[in-house]
């Protein structure tokens, strides 16, 4: 007898144990790297590392982009669709004029539900290696994903190549490699013996089952969709749960792509393609409320606003809730070794991707009596002129400008930086930057305003999170009162990230218990090529969620534990 | 120099390096256990066991018990007392008359939260030791908990003895153990080195602290109180918060032992002994809605009604809350290879402390058709009837009733007994038993009502919890009919436990499938020493958190994951 060729009707191309041979290896590497948390990572960051073995080259990729513009996304043999849906306008002007299916939630929820038994029977292993193949093809394609990124993030393409191709996969894999864990860390079967003195032991055979909870919503978001959206998406397909896929309306097509590549693995594999499928709904619909509310719905991964995760996390209690919200960032800065090197990496932390990252720095805490640094004492005024000066300098060529600011990504970001020399004293103007290659691009540049926390009517700028590139330089007593307006900043507000920058151990250790104290990701004295504002998968923690902005961190067992349930079956030996 | 002797003011007798020594091969037992889920314990169920070592022998047991009544129990320096409460009644009609500390929650929470910080640096491993030394001293007092539990739950002595003593304090292990397992899955320290081609790698150094999310507060029960309170009161402070614990007003010895004890070894291993304190309450007081709803309180663990525990899901959004309600546990019985062994082991099942456990099995179902056993084709009628006198000839002799069925915990139970009759045909009457050694007790054998699921009127019984000695015999078409009622059960009121009787392997998938599908623990074709309503800390899951019954299962990754969080403090190595 001979096989029946790979791809014929009705066998999986790519059975579950050829992708287990396949991925066991770096499964393993990922499992390490967790443990370790040391440096690792699978998904070359370097535009030329792809164009062979079978991954597209920059102008594959390119040409594979233009080719899903101006038409219908088709996402084949997902149920229920009862139109269609084209939101999207990419923030440097270009036509997008890609119609998604939009979903009916009465045909396409209860088909999801259906395929969980055969995912729930293929085991930990299996599911692991199957979302390690959809990571594998979706890393083939990052030159088309960098793309779909940039043109509906509004990032600059480098970013959107990096942060929304290896770094998301990265991410991705993480979660994988939590859920797998979480879910072996209780073997298959257990031979119970139970021993009763001068009387036979009691013997039970025990069989241990990880079952998902349910179909688990993805609510993307605008800024980061595959970066934002992999850890939920892979966390919950990797513990036995289907994945519906709602993304940002402005930010479909890199999650589009994203559900149709699992459901194009999920069918060579021999499961059911409809594990994975995609809500997209029209601008101002609000099908996420909707869904949210629905029995079927047991999980939901979400980042964006405050008030909808606030929304979230108290009307859905039918589901496990993850939200990453908004906070306010701090950076205290209390005296620095490089002071150079401090103003750089602020300055370029201030102007990536226009501060529209919820990791972005917005109060930069100054003794007003100024700062001991390498090259001597600076007033407030000095530090404040010296970063606004960095920042002009970085972004003084266009050309970089372009490559690090990308383009914003909505009116209200334009608004708020029109708004935010009302606030008080502008230290660092914006300024728009031309962008030659997409004159529909709007580019703009930092602004930095000086607030004085002494003045009651300045707290209302910088306790409220100002998203986008708006910075405050805010003035306070000493390092102490910056370190407890941190505290209630952290307490009340969130934080996605704190900084410090210090000489003092003393004053390091006072910034620490802060962090520790509430629960807040600390980055102290970077000078170098390491951004506050990034974190790396495997080693870092993006978020901590144990303060408002955030109530889960990516990627750590409490991500993953409560995605799945171990139902147990014993019986007499 | 000398070293201060042992004990001498201000040094503590057993300092963590002195406790590490003593409980690390102990944890590490129960990390392979929890691992393996084979049988183990290093807690001896047998009261002769005892009295040797350091620890209460029966008699110790006693009158160490007999000491603590009828006075004030003190908790040495617990600040904000602002009265005392004395609220327990034996089930056996002994009088108590203990008085508990009432607290000024104003003084307290505080005061909680100042000893956090300290407790946070001694890290996971410490914080274990400290925690089994805690149950190290408890086991050693095992014969006097005995009595606290008998006369506060009303169960009889020897399941009092052993629910109440090893059985708890294995479960409390177990939550140690995966507290521990959870707070190293990350390092302490990581050097992250990232290759940069030609250039030179970007080096930081990575701190990992896991902090605790505040104080936690322990909701105790009146039937378990240290086997339903352990696993949180553990698992809480083990990931490094303080723990409030609450007790249910008529079972605040058990706890109150426990928190002594608890403060007691704090104190001596050099941490503030108000990381633990209790809160005892005036009855109708409601002392633990004011409380889960304070900022303070970060994590709540709960036993006991379902109308609670919905309300402190809903309302302490600050907390993470665990939940162990009320649910209606099922036994579909198809067909059996044991009838005798069947009979015997159910009937025991229903017995057990006069089925106030939250896994005695309520609602037998039963093809009306009659089942297949190796004693030939038995007819609805005929299992019921030989059920019902295999309860009557387990519970025949009143020495044997009373060790077996204890005392009703409280007059609802005797009133649901009562009204039992009137919902169907009696097949089983309970009786009163008289205790000759506590003649104020109430002791009452199950009653078993037989009901038709073809009767709609016949729902309102077998779809309520009916807490107590009241099962249902409940006439189904067919098995397949039994299965559907039992899906439907689940999903719509919860189940602590399921029970399957068959002798198909197309059945057993059937009820398994069910199972899985609606996340419940289940056991088939017990007929021996091992009773549907017990499961085994470090191997058996009580409860699986994915039905309404409860939403957390003891224990699991996600009983722990979310107690503590992880804050990373990075810089350039």
């Amino acid at each position: 007898m001979t096989a029946a060729p790979a791809g014929s009707p009705g066998s999986p191309v790519t059975s579950p144990v050829q992708l287990l041979e396949r991925h066991r290896a770096t499964l393993d590497h990922a499992l390490e790297a967790i443990r370790s948390r040391e440096y690792w990572s699978p998904h070359p960051e370097h535009p030329k590392a792809y164009g062979e073995g079978g991954s597209l080259s920059a102008g594959q990729g390119k040409e594979a982009f233009d080719a899903l513009r101006g038409r219908r996304f088709e996402v084949e043999g997902q149920p229920g669709t009862d139109g269609w849906a084209a939101t999207e306008a990419s923030p440097y002007g270009i036509a997008m004029g890609i119609e998604y299916p939009h979903p009916d939630i009465y045909a396409l929820l209860p088909a999801m539900r259906l395929a969980m038994p055969a995912w729930r029977e293929a085991g930990p292993e299996t599911r692991a290696a199957v979302c390690l193949e959809i990571l594998a093809r979706i890393s083939a394609r990052t030159h088309e994903f960098a793309h779909a990124v940039m043109h509906t993030s509004g990032q600059a393409f480098m970013m959107a190549f990096q942060a929304g191709g290896p770094h998301a996969q990265d991410r991705g894999m993480e979660a994988v490699a939590y859920a797998y864990v979480e879910q072996v860390r209780t073997p298959d079967t257990a031979e119970w013996s139970k021993p009763q003195g001068k009387r036979d032991p009691i013997n039970l055979t025990k069989h241990f089952t990880a079952v998902g909870r349910g179909i688990s919503l993805l609510v993307g978001c605008n800024t980061f969709p595959t970066w934002n959206g992999y850890p939920g998406f892979f966390a919950s397909l990797a513990t036995g749960n289907p994945v519906l896929v709602k993304p940002h309306p402005r930010a479909v097509l890199p999650l589009a792509l994203t559900v149709r590549i699992a459901r194009e693995v999920l069918r060579e594999a021999g499961f059911d393609p409809n594990l994975v499928a995609l809500a997209a709904e029209q601008e101002g619909e609000g099908i996420a409320r909707e869904l949210a509310m629905r029995s079927e719905i047991r999980l939901i991964d979400y980042t964006g606003s405050s008030a909808f995760g606030d929304w979230l996390e108290a009307n859905a209690p039918q589901a496990q809730v993850f939200t990453e919200k908004s906070g306010v960032n701090t950076v205290v800065i209390d005296s620095t070794g490089d002071y150079q090197g401090m103003l750089g990496n602020l300055a370029f932390s201030l102007s990536l991707y226009s501060g529209q990252m919820c990791t972005t720095p917005q109060n930069l805490l100054l003794p007003r009596g100024g700062i001991e640094t390498d090259e001597g004492d600076k007033s407030y005024d000095e530090v404040v002129d010296d970063l606004a000066a960095a920042v002009g300098k970085l972004l003084g060529d266009d050309a970089r400008a372009n490559a690090l600011l990308g383009a914003i990504v909505n009116p209200q970001v334009g608004e708020r930086i029109d708004a935010a020399g009302a606030l008080g004293e502008v230290a660092l103007p914006s300024r728009s930057v031309d962008n030659p290659d997409f004159p529909g691009a709007t580019v703009r540049t930092p602004v930095i305003v000086k607030l004085d926390a002494a003045k009651p009517e300045a707290e209302s700028g910088y306790m409220t999170e100002c998203f986008g590139p708006v910075s405050f330089a805010v003035a306070v007593d000493s390092t102490e009162d910056a370190v407890t307006l941190l505290r209630r900043t952290i307490r009340e507000k969130g934080a996605m990230t704190v900084a410090g920058y210090t000489t003092s151990p003393d004053v390091e250790r006072l910034i620490e218990n802060a962090c520790l104290d509430e629960c807040a990701q600390l980055s102290l004295n970077l000078t170098g090529g390491v951004y506050v504002n990034q974190t790396a998968a495997f080693s870092d923690f993006h978020g901590s969620g144990g303060n408002p902005a955030a109530n889960a961190a990516l990627c750590d067992g409490a991500f993953v534990a409560n995605r799945f349930r171990t139902v147990e079956v014993r019986r007499p030996a």
